[in-house]
């Protein structure tokens, strides 16, 4: 996501500003309340390190695109934050759901309290509750802070409630896409293509793109018929980013995914791309090699093969082309610069391709 | 809790009303998303009746008794409806947490979606992640949509600052005694009782008591200095009404309880009670009799009987007595009708003690 779009570094400058307030706020308020209370809150904050602010840049670039006032703005920075508390409170509970107790080789809330309780004595089993109990709290208490920082940015009144409209939607439908996503994961039987499609697009798309695009023009003052195409644009260039993903899982380099080249294909995880090789006549050859996959490398490399030679991947591959197509067509309603951006952005989708 | 406080009828009408539509306006937009989607809003919903609408009567009752004008604050219902969202989202999470499937003998959120699960022919270990992942989406639903709320609500601007900072200790400081309920439990060797009370207090009494007293206040007018009289009495309110609690669990009637009689004798749950118990002479007695009640209702009279008899109980219901002495001394420095809801709600709380 790094490359796709990036803030000037005044912009950084502001968001991770606004980010330390919040979470500065909280420390103070949890040291009188003891040792687990700050730890609980340090968890929070250091989930919020390391991330590439992707969301809040996205607030700023469509604010800037659509010639928005920056002096007069003084909640952008706060907004945009908002998106970023967000995304770390998703996050969290998405660990919590997945029984992740590392992120990218580091212990998460849920990894660190339980470190902790077993340095209190605790057992196995009271340290898992423990575990589970502080990424309950830290994401909950992240989420309400999103939610906080939007309801008191200093912004025009009449911009609150379109800014919750599009925050209602981002909390709703990524939370209907997370439960799909699990029941897709254990429900017996094999989900059709367009279900697997569809939580694609919910788990990501409206809080990671069509939300943060629409609050940076609701803050720049542009009008509901660009707000509009910008929402179909994000849900497009979301869906787009999510398949781009599952090719990263399935054939990208370690250095690309951030964990184990192919992981998906050990995890024997069900994505779009399996289930259109489900479809093509290859499926029997796809199918026993992709049950070998957990063994190790050398299976992996061979179902990456035949999912190749199927013809899956390049029909996932010519299925982003179209979203994108579709997104650069419906963009030519904008005016030049929100269109450069999500042009940039299509751009940057594409280049992810492995 | 009922009958410390009601409201008038047209008052829980209007805060039901306020309630209904977040949850038609959720099912609204669930609907187009399937099957799951709408499952999770109507389990959320559900978890949302039968509830006393304690802490919305108390929104209502404080803005009545400063004499707030109904006709001039439209808000007042989505305000007072947040608290109830806000207590429904803690109490979802709070099972969650606890590995309850059930409240009150009826599935929760996390039953349901394991009976929904295992009848959409998913193992157990299945239906557990799809239960456990519609507790967590649920709870963080409703937890927003308590904050959406009262951003949005129809009130003056210069009170949105203040009643979200009283939504801030709300969230937070619930969450940190949570946190220490779940470590007390677990970690090895025995809480001191300064620690238990405090637990005892923050699990409750700030999102019960302080914050719903000082947003009618606010919403109503009064005075910071009248305000700050609300925050501590209603500590020392909540304190009270949770160590009640406490004494219920152990000694009251099936019917009050509103479970097993004795139950916490039967959890061998760690409650300030016991641990005034530990401090008395008595306490090899007690100790023997308690490591005995969970095996059954002979050894739970057993057990009561000597946490009578070593003194524990009449300690801690003067500990109560003193913390409700506290609340009306302090209470003398309000106006004539704030100070009788609080002698109301004191009463109400010592008229439970079993």
């Amino acid at each position: 996501m790094v490359d796709m779009i990036s803030m000037p570094d005044d912009s950084t400058t502001a968001v991770d500003r606004a980010l330390d307030a919040v979470l500065t706020r909280l420390a103070e308020r949890a040291i009188p309340r003891g040792a687990a209370a700050l730890a609980l809150i340090r968890a929070a904050s250091d989930a919020t390190t390391g991330g590439k602010r992707f969301r809040p840049a996205l607030v700023v670039a469509a604010f800037d695109a659509f010639d928005g006032d920056r002096g007069a703005t003084p909640g952008l920075w706060d907004v945009a934050a908002a998106f970023e508390l967000l995304h770390t409170a998703f996050v969290i509970h998405d660990d919590l759901i997945d029984r992740d107790i590392e992120r990218r080789g580091v212990p998460n809330v849920g990894g660190t309290f339980r470190s902790r309780a077993r340095s209190l004595g605790v057992a196995d089993d009271g340290a898992d509750r423990i575990g589970d109990a502080a990424a309950v709290l830290a994401g909950d208490i992240l989420l309400y802070e999103a939610a906080r920082l939007v309801a008191v940015a200093d912004i025009a009144a009449d911009q609150r409630v379109p800014l919750f409209g599009l925050l209602d939607d981002a909390v709703l439908v990524s939370a209907i896409g997370e439960l799909a996503d699990v029941e897709q994961a254990v429900v017996p039987g094999e989900p059709e293509t367009t279900q697997l499609l569809s939580t694609a697009h919910d788990k990501t798309a409206v809080y990671s793109f069509c939300a943060p695009l629409a609050a940076g023009a609701v803050l720049a003052g542009a009008d509901a018929g660009d707000r509009a195409v910008l929402m179909t644009v994000g849900a497009d260039l979301g869906l787009a980013f999510q398949l781009v993903d599952d090719l990263i899982g399935t054939f990208g380099s370690e250095a690309q995914a951030g964990r184990d080249a192919g992981a998906d294909l050990r995890e024997a995880k069900r994505t779009p791309l399996i289930s259109l090789a489900r479809e093509t006549s290859a499926w029997p050859q796809v199918s026993s090699a992709l049950a070998l996959a957990p063994t190790g490398p050398i299976a992996v490399r061979a179902a990456q093969r035949e999912l190749h030679e199927s013809g899956a991947r390049d029909r996932l591959v010519a299925l982003i082309g179209q979203t994108l197509a579709s997104v650069r067509r419906r963009a030519t309603e904008l005016p030049t610069e929100p269109r450069a951006l999500i042009e940039r952005l299509a751009t940057g989708i594409e280049g992810r391709i492995p």
